[in-house]
C-alpha cells in the first residue's frame, strides 16, 4: 500500500466525484473514503467536512487538513485539532455560485420583485417606476474570496457598492470601509445589505438589534454566510415591524431551519436551504491537488487557514 | 421665439426630467411639451412615445423623430409617419437595467428559487443540490443593443450561453446561431430561453406552439421584449401542461395585462408590469443631444431607425 494516502470524510459531499476529480490531478494519490482507511499511518492528507470528534488524532502522519468548504468556522472552533497545516477550498465554481446567489437576491430587491409577487397573487398590474441601478446603494459585509468577487460583480452591473471588511480592500468600483465606525456608516447608508462575513469570535452576533436599527427603514438584508452573525430574534422583530423590509436568508443558527420557526411564516422572507455556494469537485480539485504537491515539498498549502485566527 | 425647437410627447415619461437632462446638454434648445407647442413651424425635433395619430403631420419643419425607448415597433408600424430621420434611445442606464432584469430572471431559475418559494409556503426545508452554472445552458434570442450586453453578462457570470440573431455576432463567451435551423437548435438545446427580440414582421409570433414544443420539457422562458413575439395561447397551454416549466413575463399582447387573464392564475408564471428596461433621462440625454447636433450638421442621427426595415 502507498504511504501517501488521503482520507475523505463528508456527510454531504460526493466521494466518487471527488475521487475522480482529484486522481485526475494526482494519479499517484491513494484516495481512501472513511471508514475504509486501511492503515491509519498511511494517511498524510485529510479532505473533510465536519468529521466526528477525535477524527484527526487517528492519523499519526497527518500533514494537511483541507476543509471541504470556504467557511472554516466548523473546523477551527473544534478542540480536537492536531498541529498540522490547514487549508480550505477555493474553487471558481464556488465563487461563481455565490456571486450568482448574491446578484439574484440583490437584483430581486433592486427591481421591486416582491411588490410584483404580491401583485400577482392579487391578480393586479401594479406599476412601480424603476430606479436607475446607480441610484441603488448596496453594501457587502465581508470582502474575502467570496465577498470580493460578489461586490465587484454588483459594481460592474451598475449598482453603487460599498464593502466592509477587516482591512481596507482595493476592488474595482467598490468603496471600502473598515472598523466599527465604518460598519455603522455602511449599515446606515445602504438600502440593501449583504452579509458574506466569515463566522469568527468577532463576527458572531455582530448584527444585533442595535445594528439592525441603524439600517434605513425598509432596508433589505441578505445573509449568505453564517446564521450566527445576526441575532435572529432581533432580525425577526425587525422584519415584523417592517424596519427591515425584506430578507433573503440562506443560513440559520439551526439548520435545517426547524418546522414552525417564525422565519417560515414571515411573508417578507425568502428562505433557501444553505446552498448559496457549494463546491464543484472538478473545479475545486486543482487547488486541492496543488496544496498536496506544495506540502509534499515542505511548502505552505494554498488558501491556508490559521485556526488561531479563525479564518 | 427660437426656430429650432423640440416637441416632447409621452404618456409615461417625465417631461421635467427630460427638459432638465436635455437642456443641460443643449442650452440653446427650445424644449416644448405637447400640447404647448407654440408655432408648429418652429418644431425641428420630436422626442416621443406613442403620440396620437396625425401628430407628426402638424410640424412642417420636422427633421428628426426620436423614439423614447429602444423598441420602435409602436413607431414604425404607424401609417402616419412623415419622411424625416428616425432614431431611438440607447442609454447605458437602460442597458444596465435590462441586463439586471435578465440576470435576475435567469439566476432565479438557475438557482431553483421557485422550488424554494413553494417550500417556503409549505414551511419545509427542501434541499436541492445546486448545479454548476457552467452546466446550465441559457439562450438569448436577439443580440441587439440590449440582448448583446445581457448575453455577455450571463456568460461572464459562468453560464453557458448561446445567442440567436439575424446576423452572426461575435460576443465574448457567447456562441452565435442564426437562421431558422439555428433557432430550432437553440430552442431544443437550452433549458432557459430569453426573448429580447425586437418586434418586426418576421419576429411576430415566431414562438408558436411548434417552437415551444421544441424546448426541452420543463424549460424556462423569459420574455422581456414584446408580448407579440410569442403565441400567448400556445404559451398558456405549454405552461399548463408543464412542458414549459416556468415563465417570467414582462410584456404581453395586451398591456396592462387584463384582470382575470390566465397568466395571473398560473402558479409557474412571474409577471412584471413592462419595466424590464426603462429610460433614465440623465443617462439617455447625451445621445439624444448628439443626434440633434448631428442632424443640425446634416448628418445621420445616432441609433438611426429605418421604418421600412422595422428596427
Amino acid at each position: 500500500m502507498s504511504r501517501d494516502a488521503l482520507v475523505f470524510y463528508s456527510p454531504v459531499d460526493d466521494p466518487v466525484a471527488w475521487r475522480e476529480a482529484l486522481t485526475a490531478e494526482l494519479p499517484d494519490l491513494d484516495f481512501r473514503v472513511d471508514p475504509e482507511v486501511g492503515d491509519p499511518a498511511d494517511i498524510r492528507y485529510a479532505l473533510v467536512w465536519v468529521p466526528p470528534k477525535g477524527f484527526f488524532a487517528r492519523f499519526p502522519n497527518l500533514q494537511l487538513v483541507t476543509n471541504l468548504g470556504a467557511g472554516v468556522d466548523a473546523l477551527v472552533r473544534r478542540d480536537d485539532l492536531v498541529p498540522v497545516k490547514f487549508s480550505r477550498l477555493n474553487d471558481p465554481g464556488m465563487v461563481a455560485m455565490m456571486t450568482s446567489y448574491v446578484v439574484f437576491a440583490v437584483t430581486r430587491y433592486a427591481r421591486d420583485i416582491p411588490v410584483f409577487e404580491r401583485a400577482k397573487r392579487r391578480g393586479e398590474w401594479d406599476y412601480v417606476h424603476p430606479r436607475a441601478l446607480s441610484d441603488i446603494k448596496v453594501a457587502v459585509l465581508g470582502l474575502g474570496e467570496l465577498g470580493g468577487p460578489a461586490a465587484r460583480t454588483l459594481a460592474a452591473m451598475g449598482f453603487t457598492v460599498t464593502g466592509w471588511s477587516r482591512s481596507k480592500k482595493d476592488i474595482e468600483g467598490v468603496s471600502s470601509e473598515t472598523g466599527r465606525d465604518g460598519l455603522e456608516r455602511v449599515l446606515a447608508g445602504n438600502e440593501i445589505i449583504v452579509s458574506l462575513l466569515p463566522l469568527t469570535p468577532e463576527s458572531r452576533g455582530i448584527l444585533g438589534a442595535r445594528e439592525l436599527a441603524l439600517m434605513p427603514k425598509g432596508a433589505k438584508f441578505v445573509n449568505a454566510s453564517r446564521g450566527a452573525v445576526v441575532d435572529e430574534a432581533a432580525l425577526i422583530a425587525a422584519l415584523r415591524s417592517g424596519h427591515v423590509g425584506e430578507a433573503t436568508l440562506d443560513v440559520f443558527e439551526t439548520e435545517p431551519l426547524p418546522p414552525g420557526h417564525p422565519f417560515w411564516t414571515l411573508d417578507n422572507v425568502l428562505i433557501t436551504p444553505h446552498l448559496a455556494s457549494i463546491t464543484v469537485p472538478k473545479l475545486a480539485a486543482r487547488d486541492v491537488a496543488e496544496s498536496i504537491r506544495r506540502v509534499r515539498q515542505g511548502l505552505a498549502p494554498l488558501h491556508e487557514v490559521d485556526p488561531g485566527r479563525g479564518y
